[in-house]
């Protein structure tokens, strides 16, 4: 077991890393909160394998359960289940004193992160991350949002979990593709944070030791969020290979994955910076070889109008500038502010082979 | 002119109330604050009398504008609309660094606050209230929500606008019955903090000094805020008439406005507490006589169980409790929780006639 405490501004909180905790989920929570009734949000893959687990644990803790169950897949992450979820929580007559336990990926996450940031103005809530992806990112931070048809995650809310409970188990049924998408934002934190994850991950495939791995990936997560909660800083720089992946998973209508569009999003980030001069050693081959290793794609066939019009709709847009952040060396990345005339020409450099 | 600032947990901001502010509206921004581009988010009715004069100085203050119209009304007030005003907001490629302005009344406020406070998770908003109600209660101290099927306000956020800026001569075009809903929420103000309001209420009608009575009840209600920006204590006193309000609000499925039915929901507290012994004064004739003076309704003909059973969703329930106010004399109230139980016989004590 590795605990590890995350300390932001909207609140500090635990995170519990712990092979087998899903069965005893009801006895933490018992433990360290009061919460007379606990709704789970998940989807039905989700459903099929953990939930009962999960729910039985939370009753034989004496707590009230409810469950609402969404369709899987990017394309349930809107508004329209989100209202969903609320009227669900009020029928339950769910009241501030009750707890939303989001069981799942990161989209579950993100969307149930939502529901209780804004039902009744904000109810506590679990993050229960049962992907690499959610354990390692999306659970840390406080970050919730569900797409608009303009573009991903364009409303949200900056809302705290109480508690992280992350069961590596849960891992071992992913599916290939599953599973290389977080490895993808492990690269991430490599890149921007850690040369020593970045070779660690080059030796050795990390379910050797997901409670290790994890807790470094949480930690420097961690690091960002409390020097910077809400994002309008050097937590930025998490942003690496976002700005284009946004873009591209929406030009693919989302039949790239997150971690497949970030890959690339990186990949076109890595060879712009490159060619530009901002380098201080080679960084697209290491990269690239390291993308390539976990089965993660490092180019599309998008050109570089289509992505920046499609890019034009990111948050990390202000007025006619946009904050790119592009890699100095391996374990090092900078934000760069750049006119929005420019941009093209940047895409242009970045999605051409070298 | 008259000015003041609120002072909260999530921001300080400065509330100006000048007769004929609208025409000058683009300077007032231009010279507080950076914004490129507007959105105004208004009502059909406002649209027609007040939308104009704003964007012309707005325009005239070289700022981009944008505006969405909504149906007026509480049935507008629901997540589809803040989805169509996202939508807009997306389509418009609004920025962090741009800003949202409600102009209109309590429902433009709390819907376009709310779409502020998730777009892009969070951009700034000015509240600029056009009815009495919006200017001395909702425009101020940033809690933003929209209606649920199950009841009022039940998701939203608590997100603090930049600047409230309002017109009393925007008043002179109000309809008797929205004019005296803004009359409901200063005697509710009069009833839980100042004596000397309720008196000034019973002596002349307020538009004899519009400036004067508006910034007597925003000190009271910013007083509150700074204390409470959470509303998790003593903020819950500008509660008073709404937990029963607002469930009356629902039984009538919105034909008594929210005025009316928290002019119903105080006398209904008052009479409970009078008969429970919780008064040191009679504090159900005076203000029956001052709601009365106002064209206030003071009964209803639901029955306690009904009453009762819409108030089960109130987001100050917590478990099996309800947190409720009564008046201890004119000026003073205080907080009570009240087991859930026991709430249909304090309802019934207080819809019974003396």
């Amino acid at each position: 077991m590795k605990k590890f405490q995350v300390n932001s501004s909207g609140g500090n909180y635990d995170v519990i890393i712990d092979s087998g905790l899903l069965g005893r989920i009801g006895n933490l929570i018992h433990a360290s909160m009061f919460a007379k009734k606990v709704a789970v949000i998940t989807d039905l893959n989700v459903d099929r394998i953990y939930a009962d687990i999960v729910m039985e644990s939370l009753q034989k803790a004496t707590i009230t359960t409810a469950k609402f169950i969404f369709k899987p897949g990017e394309e349930s992450k809107n508004l329209q289940t989100v209202h969903q979820i609320l009227n669900f929580l009020a029928e339950q007559q769910m009241t501030r004193s009750d707890l939303i336990l989001a069981l799942g990926g990161g989209i579950c996450g993100d969307m149930a992160g939502f529901a209780a940031a804004v039902y009744l103005r904000g109810i506590r809530f679990l993050q229960v991350p049962t992907t690499i992806l959610a354990a390692v990112d999306s659970s840390i931070g406080g970050k919730t949002a569900v797409n608009l048809s303009a573009g991903k995650n364009l409303a949200g809310a900056f809302w705290q979990p109480s508690m992280v409970l992350c069961d590596p188990l849960t891992f071992s049924t992913l599916p290939p593709d599953v599973f290389s998408e977080g490895i993808a934002e492990m690269i991430k934190h490599a890149m921007i944070a850690d040369q020593t994850l970045f070779i660690r991950l080059q030796k050795a495939h990390p379910e050797n030791n997901w409670e290790d791995i994890i807790l470094q990936n949480i930690t420097i997560k961690a690091d960002f969020v409390a020097r910077d909660t809400r994002d309008t800083g050097i937590r930025q720089l998490l942003n690496f290979g976002h700005t284009f992946g946004h873009a591209i998973e929406k030009c693919s209508n989302y039949s790239f994955s997150h971690g497949q569009s970030i890959a690339i999003g990186m990949m076109i980030a890595a060879r712009a910076a490159q060619k530009m001069g901002f380098c201080q050693e080679p960084v697209v081959e290491p990269l690239k070889a390291l993308l390539e290793m976990y089965q993660l794609p490092t180019d599309c066939s998008y050109t570089a109008d289509v992505i920046v019009r499609a890019a034009m709709q990111d948050k990390k847009r202000s007025g006619d500038w946009i904050q790119l952040v592009f890699p100095e060396r391996i374990g090092h990345c900078f934000l760069h502010s750049v006119d929005l005339d420019d941009l093209e020409e940047i895409v242009n450099n970045g999605i051409r082979k070298e």
